[in-house]
């Protein structure tokens, strides 16, 4: 396993790079800013899609796939989100390879196979979307149109970090079509709503819904409603975005239907994402100096077992005792794995199911074998009990909810603790630097205003938080008034 | 619906392209050579993928994620694989757009943003992952390395058409690292044999294992295993391929190990993979002049429910019962949908259903209402019958596995029916033109023979079965002794 984590304390930020790949779950790879995901991290990974994929075919939409290549001409068509992933794009210039004449062994870009239309890596796909459903939707007969895809992307980053912030990334993207305005709007919230769902209940991590203000929000999109996290360190991390695109993209790529009525309209568009983004949250909410903290929900392997002996004999009756453990705790639908090993010691098992955040290990000796024992670690608390193996199944369902409840009320504690009201601008930096979290201020609604306020101190407008009380106040920055206040934070 | 498909004897080609697109399965973009999977294509695609994934995981194999991109100078590292695919590659020279200065509202791709190291889109990912394994593995504890990706991948066809040969395509690739020669031929060998299994019993196709020859072999591979199955038109169709790398990769990317004797040495490799090309496979194995034929394992829904009344009453009659139907169904785990659309007819939902191939479709009316009846009609053999409701649930329980298997006894009948043992070239000419299908003929072992049988006649080694029988015989073409019979057909 290698020498121990650097603490939290110590450097957040080497903590976190180091747990990445200490415990598995990803790693840089030989391409710029691009990652590997490892097996385990995954795993984590497929369950998350699993739910959420579920969670979209209950709310009615369907999976399809469309083109990784957009054509430039496609691309620049809405001209606000093309202009707002410029800077970022991958492009495909050429189709062919051949031997460098110059260079024996080594191959150059065929100079003759140039592309007459460049071809651009997704960054997202509404171009490349909105041009196919022209041709899917006439009539109102076919709307809603209501669609995900789940797919990788690519926006060249400079300064990357492993699932925080990659050139390539994984994620869902969902695209819909709507007959009115008031419908796409309700689609909007509804999946901004499904996000807040998963996160809290799945990841264990309590969220903040709102919408972001204007220069936060996608470019392209008429309001764009977020799910905005708090990580340990005080900063906060979007976790999922959904955007009411109005009619811009209808009107860019010419896709009308014919209502009821007989008359013509563009139609009014949704799209949402999350992305493997979802694993910085999931590491940076819940993951302590020993390693990665595992909400059951997500764990690949909910319960580790691990056997204490000295014989072959000893560690024969453990393996009986054990196979029937498997059997009742799988009917429990509890996954488990007996790791039964013999290249590693108990001790070094320990340290890595620990550095990997099971969230519970059973641990089995002689002696339990004596008195119809065993021996349970929670990962979360570090906490242990020894119970009677008759009691072991029930135990065990129970600390699988046990854990997911408390681990997201520890979180939301935390979260908690992290939003203060401020009301001046000695009080918003003073808080920013010592306490950080989110600030919940007053502010006078001008980009200007939050322009100046993020060059001062790097925070930014999170969101407007959909739950807030009206109350009349005066900017922290400017002094102008204000109707309610919003929430800033420093973010990932 | 529009009109009716062309029929198979006119243009099967033609009848071929249409049914994909009138069945709601794919079709082209606006990106030459890629497609678009539409939602009804993608949920077969998606039960495929869901039966593999479950099958790669009980033979042991983890899933991971490896980047889209690999960096020129690694894509040419393993020499023959790099040939292999360098006329195919598209290549990603430029990583910004900006805003063109001779055209408002366009871009262009900004030439300050020139990549130093252009990078391969990948058309398979042995570099990459090759290159990753070599942090990966240092001893004999490391391996066997099992895992595979799920991902898309880019290959430069000239020729494209949908799911049979696209630019893009959506595929799962099998990476493994073994300790000996034989323990990575075993992989290969048992991969090829659960992509038999899962083509057989859950796409109802029968497939023949076998070897491929040496110029058909995959670019880097000391053998390739593959699948081999028949199509309607009498053309063979490649349906996956297991590959025994040899050490080439592990010599290329340097990934030794270290024995449990404490000796160094390079590791042995496989790869495998199937791709969306299956769907290709699936539509022209069983579908008719009607439309698609879906195996009930593959289809979205297995049984659609079409009332048929005059009145809102008997409409709501209809309902009552179909909500009790539906239930026993499903506690059968049959998935079942009512299809109560009411801007449609009852003979344009029939057509619909047809053309997308559900397997079986139930018929309620007024009658049906009286007489406690249902019409079931079968998609397979457009046979119909008439039973007791309290029938129901097990007849269809029992049509599910009826039809699985009469359409797999259908296409292996045919299959069988079309390979013919030929013992001379006029005779391999002769069976190739009229009949088609696989020729079983002896040949010389020379890739130059086969390369001729194939300027002349356009068929090729589809693969040396795994089951044969010894005999003595002459080359069909060069009358050179040869000991064993081969299969050739024209291919997709």
């Amino acid at each position: 396993m290698g020498k121990k984590l650097t603490s939290r304390a110590e450097d957040y930020s080497k903590w976190y790079n180091e747990l990445v790949v200490k415990a598995d779950l990803a790693e840089n790879s030989a391409v710029r800013g691009c990652m590997v995901i490892k097996p385990y991290g995954y795993a984590i990974w497929e369950k998350m899609q699993a739910e959420l994929d579920r969670m979209f075919k209950e709310t009615g939409h369907q999976n399809a796939y469309f083109p990784l290549f957009v054509p430039k001409n496609l691309f620049e068509a809405e001209e606000k989100n093309a202009e707002g992933f410029a800077k970022e794009c991958a492009v495909v210039t050429h189709y062919r390879l051949q031997n460098d004449p110059d260079k024996p062994g080594k191959l150059r870009v065929d100079p003759e196979a140039k592309l007459e239309e460049e071809l651009v890596v997704r960054p997202t796909s509404e171009a490349i979307i909105w041009n196919t459903y022209r041709g899917w939707i006439q009539s109102y007969r076919d709307l809603p149109l209501l669609i995900n895809q789940w797919a990788n992307v690519v926006r060249w980053e400079m300064r990357t970090r492993l699932f925080l912030r990659t050139a390539e990334f994984l994620w869902q993207e969902g695209h819909t079509a709507h007959e009115t305005k008031s419908e796409a709007i309700e689609e909007a919230r509804l999946m901004n709503n499904v996000y807040a769902t998963f996160v809290e209940n799945f990841m264990a991590i309590p969220v903040i819904q709102g919408v972001k203000s204007e220069s936060e929000r996608f470019a392209g999109a008429e309001e764009t409603f977020c799910i905005e996290a708090l990580m340990q360190d005080g900063k906060a991390l979007q976790a999922g975005t959904s955007h009411f695109l109005g009619q811009n993209f209808a009107k860019a790529f010419d896709v009308k239907f014919t209502s009821k009525e007989g008359k013509q309209d563009y139609v009014w568009a949704t799209s949402w994402g999350v992305s493997t983004r979802l694993m910085g949250a999931l590491i940076m909410t819940h993951s302590d100096d020993h390693g990665l903290v595992l909400p059951p929900n997500l764990a690949p392997i909910q319960v580790v077992i691990v056997p204490i002996y000295k014989t072959d004999e000893q560690l024969d009756e453990i393996t009986v005792m054990v196979n029937s453990i498997m059997t009742d705790l799988r009917s429990k639908n509890v996954s488990v794995k007996f790791d039964n090993r013999t290249t590693y010691r108990p001790g070094a098992k320990f340290a890595q199911h620990e550095l990997q955040g099971v969230p519970l290990r059973i641990a089995i000796g002689p002696k339990d074998l004596e008195n119809g024992t065993v021996e349970l670690a929670r990962r979360d608390s570090l906490t242990k009990e020894v119970i009677a193996l008759n009691d072991l199944p029930d135990r065990v369902h129970g600390l699988m909810i046990e854990i997911q409840e408390t681990m997201f009320d520890k979180a939301k504690k935390y979260r908690n603790q992290h939003i203060t009201e401020v009301n001046s601008f000695d009080e918003f930096k003073a808080i920013l630097e010592s306490k950080g979290g989110f600030l919940s201020a007053h502010w006078d609604g001008t980009s200007e205003t939050e322009d100046q306020i993020k060059t001062i101190t790097k925070a930014t407008i999170r969101c407007l938080p959909l739950e807030f009380v009206e109350e009349s106040g005066v900017c922290v920055f400017s002094g102008k008034p204000s109707k309610r206040r919003v929430l800033f934070a420093k973010a990932y």
